[in-house]
């Protein structure tokens, strides 16, 4: 049975649900931890710990993503890549998503598989499927993400850090906070910085890693590394002094830095979206590799930057 | 640290991201599945059987369901119903939800806080747990929610269904369509369909029983009867017959059809919202309690009505 061609103006609402679902199903590879796959009431997949780790993004056209500032494809690899770091930060490994997308009947068809498109392509970086979902219409873009997986061992929490560890970060930080400043001032360089608030790079061996390693309290750094960084303090118990001097500032930051007027380390502290884990290890470790020492943990509470209170512009909230 | 009073008035934007997710908090009790509840990267639950069920809905406000129609409470309660229900629809025993909600800055904070209490409320009948979610800003109030369980045996699935087969139904059909064809003329009663439709009623051991009892085939009725009967013969490769006279015409749907001019049995075949779930069983089993034949199954493909193709309302579709 053959389905009308799909152009760049078919609408959800010309493919309809049936339709949209059928060609979202061709996209979504199925792994070797998936039992029952899309096209049931519900999904089935393996969990060989007996325990299944799981998360939940929500993210919405306007707030966390600009139909004009990414394609399609880009913002699915975002939309995974905010859901599947959740796991690493538990020193998880992903094996499944469930996507629910909210959508005007006017959305063009081919931006609606271009996310689908992403989101499989980034879930497929780490050997995860997309198991199932749902589709129904609205005002505006919404898509909700569901990651599920499992951690070969302890999940490592936000609530064990101890006075004296270390606090170490894998992957880019302040990347996709210099690209979106870039981009709010209508600029579409350096490219590299753009690139990486359009299609994050998370570390995701990381998370097994320092797992594997000894880490103690472990997050994923989405809404800046201060705040993210506090969030890990507070469940912890602990104060958490930042060293500025342990970050280099790569070249496209400090040229986005010269061309705004800005300090790019406000960038590094403040900035999300970038998705590195940051993490403590007691004193002594071994980091593995990727992993580099920004900090200390103290007994007290709240995060300083080089000893002193951060005044920079703090996370993001959401209300 | 004391928080303070929060009032009709109170809005999401004055109790802030933070401050809604402490108050959410409070309100989810965690289950003995659960290994690691709200508040980490992602959470930890036990899945006895090493093989984790899941499921994702999304409801829209003005879609769905209506803030005029229902309170936040019965919102709660039917979002999580029709999630459960897919588990159910699976012979699966849910275990854990969690709850994306995108929403207006300047909705009540109650509201909120009621359909949380829905959801919590509805998932505590069956034992599962909120385990954790994502908070963010929209223009609309969007709810996405994921249900993890488990089938303690094979899951049931809806392409088993052989010709021969017997067709079932557990649970009230009809009821919350005729419930919403009064709340769509104005009216508040009769009041059991109204609040049919408010807070739906799913037969959550059904599942489990129709599994063991040798179930071949089964599906959640949400979109409408012959719609959803209509999935699981185009899964199984098979043509189904409903026999309209197996039902019993419940009096408040006979008064709504005699109010409405309309004949009850079009809530019956059309309707959906009641999750109530239709599964197929080979001739001569004993029925579960609360099972009862509504039809047979037969060599062919598509459904039909007493012999004929159904004219009536089709099931509902999005876009």
């Amino acid at each position: 049975m053959s389905t009308p061609a799909i152009t760049a103006t078919t609408t959800l609402a010309d493919l309809g649900e049936f339709g949209l679902i059928a060609e979202l199903a061709r996209r979504f590879a199925q792994g070797e931890h998936v039992l029952i796959g899309p096209g049931d009431d519900a999904a089935v997949v393996a969990v060989p710990t007996g325990r299944v780790v799981v998360s939940t993004d929500v993210l919405v056209e306007g707030r966390h993503f600009r139909r004009d500032w990414a394609e399609a494809e880009d913002i699915g690899h975002r939309v995974a890549a905010a859901n599947l770091s959740d796991l690493n930060a538990m020193g998880g490994v992903a094996t499944a998503l469930t996507i629910g997308l909210a959508a005007p009947p006017d959305l063009p068809a081919v931006w609606a598989l271009g996310l689908a498109d992403g989101i499989a392509d980034e879930a497929a970086l780490v050997g995860a499927s997309v198991v199932g979902g749902d589709l129904t219409s609205a005002d505006q873009v919404v898509v909700a993400v569901t990651v599920l997986g499992y951690v070969d061992g302890e999940p490592v929490r936000r609530s064990g850090a101890q006075p004296g560890d270390v606090l170490a970060l894998a992957g880019r930080q302040g990347w996709a906070a210099g690209g979106l400043a870039v981009l709010g001032r209508g600029f579409r360089s350096p490219r590299k910085l753009v690139d990486a608030y359009r299609r994050p790079e998370p570390p995701y061996d990381a998370g097994p890693q320092a797992r594997m390693a000894g880490a103690t309290a472990m997050i994923d750094v989405s809404d800046g590394l201060v705040a993210d960084v506090g969030h890990l303090a507070a469940a912890s118990g602990v104060a958490i002094d930042i060293t500025t001097s342990a970050f280099e500032l790569a070249e496209p930051l400090q040229a986005v830095g010269a061309a705004l007027g800005a300090d790019p380390m406000r960038f590094i502290l403040g900035g999300g979206d970038d998705h590195p884990l940051a993490a403590t290890f007691p004193a002594g470790t071994a980091l593995p590799d990727g992993w580099v020492a920004i900090g200390t943990v103290a007994q007290g509470e709240g995060v300083t930057v080089d000893g002193a209170t951060y005044e920079g512009p703090a996370g993001h909230t959401h209300f």
